[in-house]
């Protein structure tokens, strides 16, 4: 029998409830960037703003996902529900093949005060950015009080989505060779807090020295906020409760300073991407109906892409052709 | 003194010359996406199509720069010229920290008969594709025989232009732990050659065997190409003439299947990202002026990205508003 389609708008009045199912699946359509949806992910909009939200992120092997099995496990003994999404390919939702998160994450699976999902990354066409913004808001509405946004922290879309939020985590770690380093420098600069993971490690020290030493001649923030280093082990679950402090000093100097700027500063991110994916939406369609004569021509070398380019805005934009 | 301008179509005409300043010049407008070059980057690719592109991707770690400084030797041993545009932050013509990498690199600079050219993989606002294919247009014209694109293999766009080449090779390597593997794991399909890097290396014996053994139950190409599995050792210098021979192996069987629909495939490729820069760059000027008081409404979450949105789109496409 087949299940009966439910209006996205209905879905969104369920998910007021935090009615798991109703989660779930407006997240699915979210993801999807289904059009029918787009009218009750607004209302969700409207609604949201009440949530912290965390993003953390690093390069692959950074043990970023160790570190958030851990930490939601000790935002949950404060007594709040938390939400993760993971948009990494490499996370242990996601298929990953770190066994002992696999089971960390089993346990918190079983928690109904947290809420686990993956995103894929590929293949959204530059959409990924607004549709893990609009999964933060349906989780904000369903009654999440903390939402981590856990990123690769390689590929500009990723590390943008990361400092999308109210409070950027980065995560650098001990050993990872000098390539996956000099990646990692791009993204030290969105962070409001930097973590050294798996400080249990003889050569975390060194990790921690260099981090303060390349952080000491940065500046100060507008609002005077001076990014703090912490240094963590998730295998001994040590440092845990001094970043749970510098989120709560970060959340505290926010609020003080009305949050304004970054408020404004996350929602013009996110009409940009909104606009980008909706106008790239419909150019594809044009270029559908018009891709195949245009790639004849191109690769024959009888025509460049500039000048096809151009016939194409033009059409899409209106105006009027040159030719 | 300040030195005077040259017009992008006299820089055009110069590259056919293949004078290196013109070359670097025209480089960096193509680049910087600068308005003015884009006619005579459309003269560059109607001349273009005689060299020979190789993407050559993978994971961060994997080796990959080193193998493209002793695969360049072996391809200038053959006579022709050969360029190279890397497209990775952490790459040792960038800056990495590779110091065995910079002077073999070094060694490079000083022949003639080779280009070496980074760019840079943020702030592209998604024009990065179109920008590293007009600079291998650029080289071509010049008289590159050779035309390698080394990308990081981690983001979309990294992948893509790796994979708008002729002949596309994803490099993997031994003991790069299980999270970095599964994300190579997404970018092994679109490989036409595979190489194993670091064969000198104990561990390299099962990455070659886990690996052949992925690739076992993949069904051959529509044109009948199987992508071989090559191993290499850029310590050793060895596995470089099997690498050589499958370049020239995978070329023949394009050119006997005509290369056409490649050649249009990259071509449609081609196109689709041009005229998403065009649109996105026109999209952007509207919304400058219009931003701020949009996001003004969603910080006080008085209005919705979707809404918003979606009169910009309406306004660009000069549509009728609902409202």
């Amino acid at each position: 029998m087949p299940r009966p389609y439910i209006p996205s708008e209905e879905l969104a009045r369920r998910v007021e409830e935090d009615e798991t199912f109703a989660v779930a699946r407006l997240i699915s359509r979210a993801e999807a960037g289904m059009p029918e949806a787009r009218s009750a992910l607004g209302t969700i909009y409207r609604k949201a703003g009440r949530a912290h939200v965390i993003g953390i992120t690093g390069v692959p092997g950074s043990g970023k996902s160790t570190l958030v099995g851990v930490f939601v496990q000790k935002l949950r003994a404060l007594g709040g529900k938390v939400a993760i999404v993971a948009i990494d390919p490499s996370s242990p939702y996601s298929g990953g093949s770190i066994l002992g998160d696999r089971i960390r994450m089993a346990d918190l699976a079983l928690d109904p005060g947290v809420f686990i999902r993956s995103m894929a990354t590929r293949g959204a066409l530059g959409g990924m950015a607004h549709a893990a913004l609009d999964v933060v808001d349906i989780l904000d509405v369903a009654g999440y009080d903390w939402i981590i946004i856990e990123t690769v922290g390689v590929g500009q879309d990723e590390v943008e989505i990361a400092h999308a939020t109210h409070t950027t985590v980065v995560v650098s770690a001990p050993g990872l060779g000098d390539e996956v380093q000099a990646i990692k420098a791009g993204i030290l600069e969105i962070a409001d807090i930097h973590v050294v993971s798996k400080c249990d490690r003889a050569d975390a020290n060194r990790t921690l020295a260099d981090l303060k030493t390349m952080l000491k001649d940065t500046q100060p923030r507008e609002d005077g906020w001076r990014p703090p280093v912490v240094g963590l082990s998730s295998l001994n679950g040590e440092g845990f409760e001094a970043l749970l402090d510098a989120i709560g000093r970060h959340r505290a100097a926010l609020a003080a300073s009305g949050g304004e700027r970054r408020r404004k500063a996350i929602a013009a991110f996110r009409l940009s991407k909104t606009a980008e994916t909706l106008t790239l939406e419909r150019l594809k369609s044009l270029l559908r109906s018009r891709l195949d004569d245009a790639a004849e021509k191109l690769s024959a070398r009888r025509s460049d892409p500039y000048s096809e380019a151009d016939h194409l805005v033009r059409a899409f934009t209106g105006e009027k052709d040159h030719v």
